[in-house]
């Protein structure tokens, strides 16, 4: 099925065409690769340059069908694509990463803890709920508060709701409004430090890691990332171990973002596993001989992974939309006139308060994580979407 | 007519659709900015990603109103397009960078060399001729070996002819192969490096400069470019003063790239200019914050340029084609595998010897661009076109 690394004639299929997708196609271009998206809007951020543009939704089998008959090897840019979507592209001989087999694993938030769990990987407790009087024996077990979270269809901090105590857990099934069996509640973990660990793994099972990275969330929103994280060696250690063993605890194919907890004891513990690209490795673009993106690529493609070391210390601000508008930010000509800041936008046709819009990066060689962090910051506090 | 910076509205029209504009439709991508490229064949390395591709010869008129029509700004991405085909372009009220002036003073190589004199800028001496005896002459006064010049549409050697003695002056012209009144001749200079600086001006007058690299051609084309050049801070300093001269004598807006002599008694020189990205500024798309394309965006678009500093020292080594075939090359997934080698394939359907296929950058963090050489080299001795 593969062309054997004659890679002007393949074709990378991606199920979703946001940012991630869009990124994608940057990365493909540099490497001579063909990249389809399929997306249910037409001039979609990634729909708008990739090569080819297939407009339905995953379920759609017409869709999925012309995205097959294009398609050298099939990805995903989300893990809310169900996995018997996965199921019914890989009967078709074509090969798929992720597999159906890792998006099931990790889809229901539930199952992917349990999974990393029986691996023998750190994660807070947490427990299947269907009752109100479950969520309350797990609270009175663990400590308040907990975190009532969907099992499936979560992101960017929809579909969790911290509960305080028994008087919140009516409020919180309302929120979270999901027919009981849907649930999960989690212990909460009093983290000092969120971090990020990004994970590249080839059918093959070569696996590569890019460095240790710290995020901050706003709203629940990935809002700033710095790389390196200021952690010690031995806790940046262990935390890349666990994120190579959560990766081949679901048998990871592709790029996989890990997200961790650090507490005030030095204890790392894994927060989510996400099997795309990820926020927290936008800055791979720039500060790595190969980007998330560029190794998404190899990895699916089953080439040899390129180099994930760090060239200089860096810093990712997201830019997120502030109005419900169309057109491109406000702002863009002072922004662009910081020295050092790469932007980057996505095109979206329309802005949304909270939509991830664009980013900037900036490295700073020979200098800290937050000196980039403050050239980024900059020309991002300019920007307005 | 400028939508003002809202970019992702904006269009950027190239007369041309080669692996020059092939990466400033990668840098107008991150942008939200679209290219339309005009070009001769369907499918050319830059058409194939571009968000409009026309297909016609920048002197049909019909191919140039289509650009035109969706196009906010014009730029190109070779020397050759006839100035007066500029002209007519900028009669529509569009802006068209760089202007029909400038590729008039750079596209006959006697115009430029006069017009860069006439500024008090060091170059070769030269002369235009039209009869052997004008050629001997010449030769007389300046010593021989003298090159005898195509004064338009020469790149890589084709155009050049080296003539030791007044034997060789026949074999020369008939060499050249044109009409009397279309040669100069100039003399040789014993340089000991080929130097080079990427110049970025805007409208306004704003002005940068990358680096100062080496560069080493093979037969004519360049092969290697490392940065920065292992020359004096004042050997440095001298060639970016003239390089930003160079620019303002022409009175250029966009990128240029200008090629200097360095001889061994340290005297610098300018060879050429090209008004357009140039293979010697490719390392910049992984060395510095702006790239010289992302630069050419500003540039054209009259937005603030972006940094151009060095993140770390780096090397690009050209990939040619070594035989007359179509396809990918060779080779790739062990050049893939050499680690901190970033590989840029410019899809072209076919490779014939000499044509330029893509390039290897790398960078050595904290190392020397000679470190980075190696490894770029490594990767592209790997690969067979």
């Amino acid at each position: 099925m593969r062309k054997q690394a004659r890679l002007p004639q393949m074709t990378v299929g991606i199920l979703g065409g946001g940012q991630l997708a869009r990124m994608t196609v940057e990365a493909a271009n540099r490497l001579g690769i063909k990249i389809a998206v399929l997306e249910n809007q037409e001039d979609s951020s990634a729909g708008q340059i990739a090569a080819f543009e297939i407009v339905g939704h995953w379920s759609d089998l017409t869709a999925l069908e012309s995205l097959i008959a294009i398609s050298d090897v099939i990805t995903l840019e989300n893990e809310f694509v169900d996995y018997q979507v996965l199921q019914r592209l890989e009967a078709t001989g074509l090969p798929v990463y992720p597999s159906a087999l890792t998006l099931r694993l990790i889809q229901d938030k539930a199952v992917q803890k349990q999974t990393l769990g029986t691996y023998g990987l750190p994660v807070p407790a947490f427990a299947t709920v269907n009752t109100p009087v479950e969520i309350e024996a797990f609270g009175e077990k663990y400590g308040w508060p907990v975190i009532l979270k969907a099992r499936r269809n979560g992101y960017d901090g929809k579909g969790n709701w911290k509960l305080d105590d028994p008087a919140d857990i009516e409020a919180g099934l309302k929120a979270l409004d999901k027919g009981l069996g849907s649930l999960m509640v989690e212990a909460f973990v009093p983290f000092v430090k969120e971090l990020a660990v990004m994970v590249v793994r080839r059918p093959s099972g070569e696996i590569a890691a890019y460095p240790v990275v710290e995020t901050v969330q706003r709203d629940h929103i990935c809002h700033t990332v710095q790389a390196p994280a200021g952690v010690s060696a031995e806790i940046a250690e262990v935390a890349l171990t666990m994120a190579h063993s959560a990766v081949e605890a679901v048998e990871g194919v592709g790029v996989f973002g890990v997200e961790l907890f650090l507490t005030g004891e030095g204890i790392v513990l894994i927060n989510e596993l996400a099997p795309r690209p990820h926020n927290s490795g936008h800055y791979t673009i720039e500060a790595c001989p190969s980007s998330q993106f560029d190794n998404l690529l190899r990895a699916v493609l089953d080439l040899p992974l390129g180099e994930t070391g760090l060239i200089a210390p860096a810093a990712m601000v997201n830019l997120l939309g502030q109005h419900q508008r169309s057109g491109g930010p406000d702002g863009l000509e002072k922004a662009l006139a910081v020295r050092g800041a790469s932007l980057h936008l996505y095109a979206k046709a329309e802005s949304r308060p909270g939509r991830k819009m664009g980013h900037v990066t900036a490295l700073a060689p020979g200098g800290t994580s937050d000196e980039a962090l403050k050239i980024a910051r900059q020309a991002a506090d300019l920007l307005e979407y």
